[in-house]
């Protein structure tokens, strides 16, 4: 029997930024026939929020070192930039349910071992309640998750969104034919980092890999281009990387393959 | 056939801003046997998130004015929240799941009509997506939700939680026996406002007919009698008023019936 196409597709802050974007993303995104998962960020909005409080954000080389007052604002800013979007959803006629790991178990994870940085409240995937996210999707409704976990103890914590809609993605593998769709700034990837019509349509592993020796792919796109090889790897069918025309059909976008 | 006993639970302010007084009441919670539902406010937390955030808050006869940052502030504070109940949920292995009313069109609303007084984004409730929730029930999932509601057209609504709670129990009550519980400051109905020891057991209609008469019932416990009452006369099977301790076993508290 074949299985389903589950679409799988993450948007981040910059997108969730700016509101007249948003809304024709979600209006694409709506659009789309099938099973969806809709997964967002939100580090720009949170890092806003914490400021406007007075909690001081602590990056260590790039990366957002995560105490209990941040994780308390990322919860609100996550959980609230969530409701906002599945009432949008709503909107558009699309029965959407706004999730973070804790909800339903959805999403159990591990507080990253402290080695020589402790980024604090940080969690790694550890399980996600694939069966109850299949009946929900067999329900027709679409789950809306944000980059929130939740320790099999009860404590939520800090998620890397891409890591959130890869093992999403990958747990509901054995059920559906997935493919990923990432929306970034850029239209995806580039032949010349400084021309933005310079997208590479398809990329496939040898590609890459001979991409990657001259030099052509930027420094930025490696860590997630290297992803993107692992969850193919794994079982995910194929990974669209796009800007917030990703979704529209015809659009100019890098489709990413084994 | 019998139909099963559904528990519906709301809190308020005054529980959630005493984190050692939450966890017991929902580790209470946690033990009550069969189906139920959470519903939770958190207005004072709001006004504490606007306060920080340099918003103002009016109040119209008690009743806060909703304008759109008021809005934004209270979806991120409920929604916060929200999560963090579901989150220490889990962690008491109670499988919850957290709920607005834009999700999955669970509560739809309408904003409230202006009169005299603009309140704002305040709505009240229209419809509730009863099978929806059966069908978690019927998984054994909890739902817990916060006091947001959404228009059909994907607008947040600010919502009394004594409505919500009231609400999500009577549309279910075609398919369960529907208990409500009202956890309050004090330990229930008082015969001697002064006396905390003067909880009164059980009131029915008649009673409540002669104490209000002979003057004994509270200003502030009038209307959430009266709403009692309708909630009774709608097809509710019993409620039962309290103040932390609610729901421990043998614990004093008053009972309203018909």
């Amino acid at each position: 029997m074949s299985r389903n196409v589950l679409k799988v597709v993450k948007i981040g802050g910059q997108l969730l930024g700016n509101e007249y974007k948003l809304n024709r993303f979600l209006e694409d995104f709506v659009q789309l026939s099938g099973p969806k998962i809709l997964v967002h960020g939100g580090g720009i909005y949170a890092t806003d929020l914490a400021s406007k409080l007075g909690i001081l954000t602590t990056m260590h080389q790039g990366r957002r070192i995560t105490d209990q007052n941040t994780m308390e604002v990322i919860s609100l800013a996550y959980s609230g930039l969530n409701k906002q979007l599945v009432a949008k959803l709503q909107g558009l006629g699309c029965g959407a349910i706004g999730l973070s790991g804790a909800d339903a178990g959805c999403m159990i994870s591990e507080k990253r071992p402290v080695k020589e940085v402790d980024y604090g409240f940080v969690g790694d995937i550890v399980s996600i309640n694939a069966d109850f996210l299949a009946s929900l999707l067999e329900s027709g409704i679409t789950p809306v998750f944000s980059a929130l976990s939740c320790t099999s103890q009860g404590q939520l914590l800090n998620t890397n969104a891409d890591s959130v809609t890869s093992e999403l993605a990958l747990a509901l593998s054995t059920s559906y034919q997935t493919q990923l769709y990432f929306c970034l700034e850029k239209k995806g990837v580039l032949k010349d980092v400084t021309d933005d019509s310079s997208v590479i349509a398809e990329i496939n592993f040898e590609q890459y890999q001979h991409l990657k020796s001259e030099g052509i792919i930027s420094e930025g796109m490696l860590p997630k281009l290297h992803n993107c090889f692992r969850a193919l790897e794994s079982g995910i069918n194929s990974i669209f990387l796009g800007n917030e025309t990703l979704l529209q059909p015809g659009t100019q976008r890098t489709k990413i393959t084994t």
